[in-house]
Formats: structure tokens, C-alpha cells, sequence
């Protein structure tokens, strides 16, 4: 059976969902943070249009990260551990097949 | 003849490029304070992607809009004239005829 095709038990699903959103909410927390702080900073013309490719970016790396297709989830949630914008502890109470493929993507 | 035509003589350039560049000064200056707001009202997520979306297109009107070609110059100083980044005052030591035309530019 491969990654994809692993069944989502209801429990589960509502584990997933809460660390996905936890997530997605510090990751938009932290790039607020930056553009405040970019703009806080402002000096030359150029800044401003270094915050567009800043913004850019991030809306692109944005848009591709967060996927939730249970299809997916298992390397969405491999790539947040490793980015550190979900913790162990969000993940725990999904089955321990999904805990080891999840860790073993962090080392991806 | 056509106003692409017109020859600039070196007196006129030099006060061409001074008008042209303060109209960008203070488009940018408006352009950062914008931002400024913008960033310090930052409530929903989707604030972030608003000050995308407006960046992006403020990019794309700026890039559009200055443009530095004598054969064009006329009729970006109408436009500047019109959305006030230039003033008459500015565009003094022009000739007669360069001042219609661009006066004439403002009201369409």
C-alpha cells in the first residue's frame, strides 16, 4: 500500500486538520512579522519592490505547501515537522504507521 | 510633424528629467506610506495577500508609466500632469508648443 493511499479514520481527520491550521496560521503570523518588519525598514525606492518578490515568494511557496488532500498530508505534514511549524505532540493520536512515515520524510 | 518627433534641446531635457524624476519620488513616497498603512491595519491573513495584489499592481503601473523615451515623454507628462505628480510649474522652460500638447494631454 502506498503513502497515498492511506485511510484517514475520523479522529484523525480532525487531529490532521487542527495541526494543518495551527500551522498555516504561524507560518501567515511569521511572514506578517517579516513584512512588518521590512517595512519598518524602509529606505530606498528598491525596498519596496524587494517586499513585492518577497511577497511573491511566499504566496507561491505558500499556495503549493499547504495542500490539504489526504492524499498528500503524509509529505505536507513531513515538510511543516521539518520546518518546525508542527510539533510531534500536534501529530499524536494519528496511527503509528502515518508518525513513522511523517518522521522519516523530516529527513528528506 | 508629430509629437514623437519633437526634438528635446539640452535645456529642456535637464528640466525634463528633473519633473520626471521627483513625479517618481513622490509616486513612491505615496506608494510607501500606502504600504505603511496598509501593514499596520495587517488583521486577517488575506491582508497579506491584499498588499500582494496591490504591490503587484502598482509594479506593474509604475513600470508602464515611466518610461523615459523622448519619443514618449509628451504623453507621460500629460498623464503626470493629470494625476498630479508633475506640476506646471515643473514643466517650466519648456517650449510653447511641448506645454500645449501636454496641457492638452490632461484632459483626456
Amino acid at each position: 500500500m502506498s503513502v497515498r493511499d492511506l485511510t484517514w479514520s475520523k479522529t484523525e481527520k480532525k487531529i490532521a486538520r487542527a495541526a494543518f491550521d495551527n500551522a498555516y496560521r504561524r507560518e501567515m503570523q511569521e511572514i506578517k512579522e517579516k513584512v512588518q518588519k521590512k517595512v519598518q525598514n524602509f529606505k530606498e525606492d528598491q525596498d519596496v519592490w524587494e517586499l513585492y518578490n518577497y511577497l511573491s515568494a511566499r504566496r507561491k511557496d505558500m499556495g503549493g505547501k499547504y495542500d490539504y488532500r489526504y492524499s498528500v498530508l503524509i509529505y505536507v505534514f513531513g515538510r511543516l515537522l521539518r520546518e518546525g511549524y508542527v510539533t510531534e505532540e500536534e501529530l499524536q493520536g494519528l496511527s503509528e504507521e502515518k508518525i513513522t512515515y511523517i518522521k522519516r520524510l523530516v529527513e528528506f
